[in-house]
């Protein structure tokens, strides 16, 4: 998606380890009308395969998933990070690893908002390693409810996750695809 | 707003300890056409106050925050809830107690992302005693921002933080406004 790809030429910052801040238009302030116009294109993609949840987990998916929802004119559920590692039986619940903050965060979503006639799209900002995702989906499944694919705004293809998840017939629709970032700039392909 | 004290009549849940629970349709699932009706009602209360960003706090005020912002045509940032006490000079800091999870909040926003040139609408999903709105009330104060005001979805009145905001001459529109919530029902006013 041209605009977003522009988008990150302009306003992203590399940093050293590997890491695009975007946290200028994506992910601390936000562009309302860039979302906007991403969760249209996600529209346009899935708009025929029978959506009818949204799933994210918190904070930065929420923005995106929730200007999705109102394309797809359906609810959004947010996956929540529990402090808590009990098991309760009134939530489905996984563990998520998170390589930016170095730890593993238990992510759970109650089971009254997941249910076996629910066709789910995951949306999120990021696809790296594909554990955010990987974890979405673990919920979807406990669920019993379909997965209908995955709308990622960027996608970090060098680090892999969105090519494995495409080897087991997931559809992930990502907006920007990175095939490098370094001194000479990124490369979308 | 009518919308909104049916739905919490229809949708909410009175859990013992006081604690009203609208997870289905406000902060856990989400439904994006209601909150899009708040965003246009919050917009049209401030419509004419210059209002040039909006600022919530993760996680449950993103989505209505969102959509306001789509409304004003303005970015949105989110204060970030830090796990480091460290100051930083990079961000604008604060500390928030929760009353729900009886702990105490570090959240940061980026200097950046709050200039003294900005006129800050807050939103929030529930004022109840107030610490949030004051804590995100300071972040404005120390970027030297203006603050426009603060739209809420639900006020539980009966806990004094928007009575107190307001004698503050903090201009505070709650979409609904609690008055009383007991095995007898709950009461707008």
């Amino acid at each position: 998606m041209e605009l977003l790809e522009q988008r990150i030429l302009t306003d992203g910052k590399l940093l050293p380890g590997g890491i695009l801040k975007v946290d200028n238009f994506l992910n601390h302030q936000i562009d309302p009308l860039l979302l906007q116009e991403m969760a249209r294109e996600w529209y346009r993609l899935f708009q025929n395969d029978g959506v009818n949840k949204i799933l994210t987990i918190e904070a930065s998916g929420i923005a995106a998933a929730i200007l999705t929802g109102l394309e797809f004119k359906c609810p959004v559920v947010f996956a929540k990070k529990s402090r808590s590692k009990n098991i309760s039986d009134r939530v489905y619940q996984t563990e998520i690893p998170s390589f930016t903050h170095g730890n593993t965060n238990t992510v759970v979503v109650s089971k009254e908002y997941l249910l076996p006639t629910d066709r789910v799209l995951l949306i999120d900002d990021f696809l790296a390693t594909g554990a955010a995702l990987i974890g979405l989906m673990g919920l979807v499944e406990q669920a019993g409810a379909t997965l209908v694919g995955a709308g990622v705004a960027i996608e970090k293809r060098f680090q892999g996750g969105g090519d494995v998840l495409r080897t087991w017939d997931i559809r992930v629709e990502s907006l920007a695809r990175i095939v490098s970032m370094d001194d000479t700039g990124i490369q979308f392909g």
